[in-house]
């Protein structure tokens, strides 16, 4: 048995910028505790991926050169199925030479798009908490991160303090209004951070750690600055195909004024469930996707061709069955949606009360109402109940606080944690069982 | 068909440094041309990598995780067996955590270590011609590109015209004093390039694109300039297991004070003959490896698992089978030989003079006595003469003055052409008789 290791808010030791991912960054082999920290399934490929990778394998199509250099700002084969499928959803003839740029997954992309973008001294929006590698890249390239609170708005509904219960939470989820609990920006805030040292603005809807989906309405308070302040936007929609009904993915690039201004980063790994791969893209006008590509050819040139082989067919077969409801993209959400409810009936049995994501498939839990023993009162609240967490039961979930900029903190919402919940059936069982087997001895 | 496309030496319209690049760009469905250019094989990979790619979609080693994310410093199954496969080669030991980190192929690991040492202005000594994206890079994060002229040392047997017959040129391969056409570098020219703003050396053996190894003699010249003016040295070696007989490739970190400040690159690509994985990794120092980890984070954080995993099943084969002279390392350069034979015997019959490789898979052959007609006078001698061969006999070569800094052309030589000889036997077959239906015809 490994010994479960402590969640650190930073080291000292230890200079690295982001130390306090290490724990993302262990592999299953690496300890027995239950992962729901880092966004990726534990389990194999969806069917039609998989059939896909096979079929390079046994040559189905005859390529010899599938294992060899391809284009390199794309294979011609993904690129033109991602043409035709975000033509589709953003009403836009896109070329797949000119509007489509394939990266080593979506953190190439944000770097290819923020590095040949932003020069020293300039200011980047980001929303806050974010996803780490944001403020990680602006850095990078000498850029300066402004912060843009997301708070929690409870309604009146949400004022008590007993737990909500997952029939309630299916219930608010049919219908937004009746959400007890949403993250929002204030709008006065984000004007205020607009200046002329703003070079651009990142959105991440659904977002992660949230698991908030952008409204049309908050889209176009963002798209109204940046075409009022001339900035750009970088919209991170790697969690695209996550959203929950009856909410809708609004791409903020298909706003009036943002078209042009705008570089959307996708996530193969993300789409189809194989985070391994690490492929990705860019869509965005040609002038954009043209710098961007001055930073691809300096850091890879071109992208392994066999992965991008595969999640063409795969995507091919999407863009066919896009009508039929159990097509993979049209029934993850479904499939998401049993796993959130499993996940949170877990929680809920703590006694805590989790939040069902808008989109994504992350489970934010507040427990600053939780009562457990806590061993290091210097840590936030919501690393010393990951720590208990990890400790006590041996499953291990992030601190939200992880998504904050550490310098910032006296405005960070501490309270919080994130699940992730997607994870195979048993893991979830195991995780159930756990928690059952301890609430009977407590 | 298509029509071949002209080599351009720099297009006015466009702005993008490498534009030259375009016809290594195109992909064999571009174009009906034999594609000597770039150097990737146009065949298969080879069984055994074949067959670890395929153990993956048998899931023979029954983890459904290998198309899940991994370590990001490197999949661990990986990093074990490059530290033990390079620290065996440099007599080191090295610990898979520190001293190695996978890259999304070596361009990546160039990005990775050159961006995260130079800064503005710092200056970086690069043997020309260089593989382009030497420079590319290295004025990506504004430091300044310092070139050393390796220059073509005939002997006295070469003086006469004579071309070089295949018997000559193997018999010359045997022994590296007999070898009539070399490149070397002139050493007091390279002391002189050293300076307080030297931040990092480049050597790159075997070389690209002159087919050179350097001699332990030359590697302890950089090395002893490195040590007194306390530089860096990036050495690429994505070749190295591409050296003939009875050469011997030799690593500068092998060299007395030379591993601390080295950080050697290696390409799965070259390595395995799958360069479309775009797979590979960094070997140096601790603390060097983790400066590079820096930008690694920040440009993509993680390298795609199932590639990661096909290449370490397939490097363990090569470990064991390290005595074996039939194991792919040691087979290859007698496969290249074999190749590179043809492909001289080729060139032979046009009145060309090629020379044999050292290392790697290329041939450079001198166009400067052969007599063609002329389009375009403007153009050096290398690119009228690959024009003429493009559109003559739709054989596409590289002129070897696209690997020059265009601002330092009075410098250049301007009347090589390099050819991959990496291709499958039937397109050399292929080259061999238009080759010879147009020496009939004429």
């Amino acid at each position: 048995m490994t010994t479960p290791k402590t969640l650190r808010e930073d080291s000292p030791t230890d200079s690295h910028p982001i130390s306090i991912w290490n724990y993302q960054d262990s592999t299953p082999a690496d300890t027995d505790a239950i992962n729901f920290t880092t966004g990726f399934p534990d389990f194999s490929p969806p069917k039609h991926v998989s059939s896909a990778f096979k079929s390079l394998v046994n040559n189905e199509n005859n390529n010899s050169l599938i294992h060899q250099y391809t284009k390199q700002t794309g294979h011609p084969r993904l690129a033109n199925i991602v043409a035709k499928l975000y033509g589709t959803e953003l009403k836009r003839d896109l070329n797949p030479e000119r509007n489509v740029l394939v990266t080593a997954g979506a953190v190439h992309g944000l770097f290819c798009c923020i590095f040949s973008l932003v020069r020293p001294g300039d200011e980047v929006i980001i929303f806050q908490p974010a996803f780490k590698g944001f403020s990680y890249i602006v850095n990078s390239c000498g850029g300066v991160p402004v912060y843009v609170k997301l708070n929690i708005v409870e309604d009146d509904k949400c004022k008590n303090d007993t737990p909500v219960t997952t029939s309630d939470a299916n219930q608010k989820l049919n219908d937004r209004d009746l959400h007890t609990t949403r993250f929002e920006f204030d709008e006065e805030e984000l004007k205020s951070k607009f200046s002329a040292k703003t070079k651009l603005i990142i959105v991440n809807t659904p977002h992660n750690p949230l698991a908030k989906v952008f409204t049309t309405d908050e889209l176009s308070k963002i798209s109204q600055l940046c075409t009022k302040h001339d900035v750009l936007c970088i919209s991170d929609e790697v969690y695209e195909r996550m959203v929950q009904e009856p909410l809708k993915h609004v791409s903020i690039a298909s706003l009036p004024g943002m078209w042009e201004r705008t570089l959307k980063i996708c996530s193969a790994g993300k789409l189809l469930s194989v985070t391994g791969w690490k492929l990705g893209w860019c869509i965005g006008p040609d002038d954009l996707i043209r710098k961007a590509v001055t930073m691809h050819i300096a850091s890879v040139h071109r992208i392994a061709t066999p992965l991008q082989e595969a999640v063409a067919i795969a995507l091919e077969g999407e863009y066919t069955g896009r009508e039929d409801p159990n097509s993979y993209f049209n029934s993850l959400p479904r499939e998401i949606s049993t796993k959130v409810d499993q996940v949170c009936e877990i929680f809920l049995k703590l006694g805590l009360k989790p939040l069902k994501p808008e989109g994504s498939y992350y489970v934010v839990v507040n427990v600053s109402n939780f009562d457990f023993p806590v061993k290091d009162s210097s840590q936030t609240k919501d690393f010393q109940f990951a720590n208990w967490l990890l400790n006590e039961m041996k499953i291990a979930v992030l601190p939200v606080t992880m998504f904050y900029d550490i310098e910032d903190r006296n405005e960070i919402n501490e309270s919080l944690v994130r699940i992730c919940c997607f994870k195979r059936y048993e893991t979830i069982d195991r995780a159930r069982r756990i928690i059952e087997d301890w609430s009977d001895t407590k």
